[in-house]
């Protein structure tokens, strides 16, 4: 025997989403037959609008349902600053600061030779266009903290530098609040080699 | 800044789901976007067909799109045993042993004082009907091995039995392939209680 057709094709559909196995889309599928009816509706026209009215900024790239998005279009914050981050996720995080005035860049992704990315895979030329077309004061890198993010800001400092954009990256450390105990020793040696005078 | 509208709206989708908090929605609502048209067309239309489509059969409550359900309609089941379990899960789970012929009933929870679950919130005035119109030689009961899983077994047992039905419970014991070394101590107990004779 098995499960009704309108529950299977459901958890087939929770089965693409990532980290979501067989086990746990059952229950899913389980849960959404007991759900609020207006609750499943707007949950099912959700998706589709959220895949057919986002789209990227053709500026940034940042995830927008208008072009250019409303950060590059808000002609209040400082057009001379660019930070450049991996994914749009990244975009909220910064701004959830609320201390960055600038704009931003998303690369969708970082250099990766054993996934086989290579520049021509990521928003990189994008980026270029933009600093010839109205060059930045200051470019800060945001990539991760991981060899490839290194490595990717690496990559891009080494292309614009010659311009005489000022490259910055994010200062590594210790979190604020966490134990030294418990730091790994990369971050150790990133805190001891950027330590400050006080 | 707030995330555009729709991937807002979708965010929210997600976190009505059981175990998806903000970030788990957040991340799910970002790959939505990048998925597959179709699998996001799909998806839209399973959770509405899922919603709308299945229902619980009027005469076992297990989860169907036809009334009374493939299980209840099919004449080559044997009729007089009936296999009581908590959830509709339940009954594929015993299904994918394919071993068991007879009938199902689901209870759609068990008695919980706790949670103010009494003998009407759940599917027992069903089961009783049912075996007044057809008495069955047996009936299993297959609610899981917790305190309210057993007192709802008893609770069942005290019902029925005085008509001259078969009452059984699943075994308790060591699962199979299981080391003693990590059983607990219930489960031990449960499996000296019920030891058989080789």
């Amino acid at each position: 025997m098995q499960y009704p057709e309108p529950i299977a094709k459901l958890i087939e559909s929770y089965m693409k989403l990532p980290g979501i196995g067989n086990k746990t889309a059952t229950r899913l599928a389980f849960y959404t037959i007991d759900m609020n009816e207006d609750d499943v509706t707007n949950f099912a026209k959700n998706l589709i609008s959220a895949r057919r009215d986002l789209h990227y900024c053709s500026v940034c790239g940042n995830i927008t349902d208008e072009d250019p998005c409303e950060i590059c279009r808000d002609t209040t914050r400082s057009q001379d600053m660019i930070l450049v981050v991996e994914q749009p996720k990244d975009v909220m995080s910064m701004e959830r600061m609320n201390d960055y005035h600038g704009l931003y860049h998303v690369l969708h992704g970082v250099l990766s030779p054993i996934e086989g990315k290579g520049p021509d895979d990521i928003n990189i030329a994008n980026l270029i266009k933009r600093l010839q077309k109205t060059p930045a004061k200051e470019v800060i890198i945001a990539t991760n903290a991981t060899p490839e993010g290194e490595a990717t800001a690496m990559y891009i400092s080494r292309l614009i530098k010659p311009a005489g954009i000022k490259v910055t990256r994010l200062a590594h450390g210790l979190s604020v609040g966490s134990d030294i105990e418990y730091a790994d020793e990369m971050t150790l040696l990133k805190a001891v080699e950027g330590r400050q005078e006080i």
